[in-house]
């Protein structure tokens, strides 16, 4: 996908709200837990009622890969599932991958051509030939972690040069040479909202996605006001405040209103903004 | 595992050597790929004909995960195979994760818990609340990644501050007080052998996971020089260099011959070095 296509699905829908699949087995509603893969049943109910709010999901590895070969299946049929009812959906693995060059080739290809995902992120420490590999899919994304929503995102991402520049300005500034906003975008917490001004400076082009909206406590409206470009240019994640909003027989409705909820937000920043028209 | 356990291998051993068990399918000796898991199949027989020579084994996942569900059990099956067969061996998921806590602790259930490794790879861009949740696992260590083996590691790892501290031995210094030498190990490419002086300096005790040797050009004397210390506190992995020093029915020989000249290399430099006798 590129990003054209992502802005007119967010024009379309009025939202730039990615839905983490990201659950956790132990708190998954009594009545599915008897399904021959309850996380994919899980998922295919959450992306069902959330779908017409939603233009991105975004399964975390951990909470598969935990599940060993049912979770990888989960993961599986999840990515089949969403390709062929929601063709338009932008389907990122959060995976944080990163390694020697031949080794991340093996990933991307894992991510990108085994199971047709539209983008992975990606940990920068290893620099740029441990993320090379993931820029040459056409239509694909690597989004590199730049700051992250965790409080010990502090631990090293300010880590900061003679010329007073923190680590994750390096990344944004090194890293921006090695692709485009056509096959690139980064991670910023929405609890660093007021860092976005930096971001936008230096990237006004590529597409950001922000974390940490709901259980993590970021504000979505100072995320637009810092955030947004002409083209939209977020993707404003929440997870758990979606995924587990109810946990009985209703979680699908109570999911679509805390969704819902968020799209309606969205619309309002959107329009405030001149991206889309009142 | 605990380090006296490690120690007592390889003086058992006299060896210090790790293998990478990173095995692309295009690459496997043609009579193994009509098994049923060929990887599997493949590892098994490497691990047969290098357990000897070796004290650790350390599967990348990249080459699991490209392969799907195929590949996630080849890897089970070799965890298995080898904790059965082989009880003394330390294992290493070569995963370099990372993510936050809630997400962090899925992954290390899903390494240490459910597959039973000793250790896993973790990248330390995300800070201390990303990398703790590994180090809460009697017996099992985290291995962070510091000064990796890739040419792109200077891109960010020797990002220098104010006071001329490199990235890397920030990362060192930080991290050395969230754990002990007990449940944390670094990663200090081959390549880069004359700063393991840095690291020993700071980190007397620590095992350093060092990869780099043969297909990557790392000098295993000089990994020792700087590295070594009284319970010798160095595993060098090789990969390539061993798993494809073969590619048709005599791999395992071939194999078997590469291990046993690092191991024999490895002696001397132990003996050499008094940490065990001649």
């Amino acid at each position: 996908m590129n990003t054209d296509k992502l802005f007119e699905q967010i024009r379309q829908k009025k939202s730039f709200l990615c839905v983490g699949l990201d659950p956790d087995i132990n708190k998954l509603p009594v009545h599915l837990k008897n399904s021959k893969l309850p996380v994919f049943e899980f998922n295919k109910q959450i992306i069902d009622a959330t779908a017409k709010y939603s233009i991105a999901y975004k399964p975390n590895l951990a909470f598969y890969e935990f599940r060993g070969l049912t979770g990888w299946q989960e993961l599986e049929q999840t990515v089949i599932y969403i390709r062929q009812k929601y063709p338009e959906i932008f389907l990122i693995a959060d995976a944080k991958r990163g390694d020697i060059g031949n080794t991340s080739k093996m990933y991307a290809d894992a991510f990108f051509k085994n199971m047709d995902f539209d983008a992975i992120t990606v940990a920068p420490y290893m620099g740029e030939d441990s993320i090379k590999p993931f820029l040459e899919y056409p239509g694909k994304f690597a989004i590199i972690l730049a700051l992250t929503s965790n409080d010990s995102a502090a631990d090293f991402q300010y880590f900061t040069s003679k010329a007073n520049k923190p680590l994750f300005m390096e990344v944004l500034e090194k890293s921006k040479t090695w692709g485009t906003s056509e096959n690139m975008m980064y991670v910023v917490g929405a609890t660093k909202a007021d860092m976005l001004v930096k971001f936008r400076e230096l990237l006004p082009d590529h597409f950001l996605l922000v974390p940490g909206i709901g259980a993590q406590g970021g504000s979505l409206e100072e995320v637009a006001k810092y955030g947004l470009n002409k083209k939209c240019g977020l993707l404003v994640n929440a997870s758990r405040s979606i995924i587990y909003a109810g946990n009985d027989l209703d979680f699908t409705n109570k999911a679509a209103i805390e969704a819902g909820n968020l799209q309606k937000e969205m619309e309002l920043l959107l329009k405030k903004a001149s991206i889309i028209n009142y």
